[in-house]
């Protein structure tokens, strides 16, 4: 008998482009971050918030992870990412694509302001 | 103001592989899967517990965020995960790196099973 569940959750990023990487989280998710003892390599953010999990099939292209950021305001979300370093790359059904400056591809999605999801959402001036 | 929050992890597959990632996930994590109705390419798990989100810098190779399965087991989870169609592609530390059938990557990672983050995991026989 074991045990087992998915714990972690890793944006992968090139050494050259790590602190880009680090700065650029630690603002979206207003948090900051800390590097390991034991294995240096990583930077933590801690425990996260609950998430969905989804499957998405798409047309073309390898397969991936990517996350989502949920907000009630797409555009004042996308503009203080793009603050931060993201670069827009797509948009589509109100959704839209970023790139954030390690490299990572992640969408901003819009989610109302009393969805479950929410409730532990960052407040942003 | 406005607010936002990391509100979900999508697995983004080929269209023709989007069966085997379903049925593979599904089995890996215990949970049922039901594919959406107005956005019928996705396919949820619902919510899911609290991760521990991290940056890794890696040596080489394009950028990529990948999820880890925590087991206080590993061989016996490896095993597992095999069964239900993940192959096995590298190791190192205890770690094992797998990939679905889908084509994602993603670790196998060691966590004592009275590990903070092991407590709502899923208990297999």
């Amino acid at each position: 008998m074991h045990k087992s569940r998915i714990g972690a959750i890793c944006i992968d990023v090139p050494a050259e482009r790590r602190e880009a990487a680090e700065t650029f989280w630690s603002g979206a998710l207003g948090q900051a971050t800390r590097r390991g003892e034991r294995h240096p390599e990583y930077s933590t953010f801690g425990v996260v918030h609950q998430h969905v999990l989804l499957i998405q099939a798409i047309g073309a292209g390898e397969p991936r992870v990517h996350l989502d950021v949920h907000t009630d305001n797409v555009s004042a979300e996308v503009a203080r990412l793009a603050a931060l370093g993201a670069t827009e790359i797509d948009g589509l059904d109100g959704w839209v694509v970023m790139r954030d400056p390690g490299g990572s591809v992640f969408c901003v999605v819009p989610c109302d302001a009393d969805d479950a999801t929410m409730t532990d959402a960052a407040t942003w001036p």
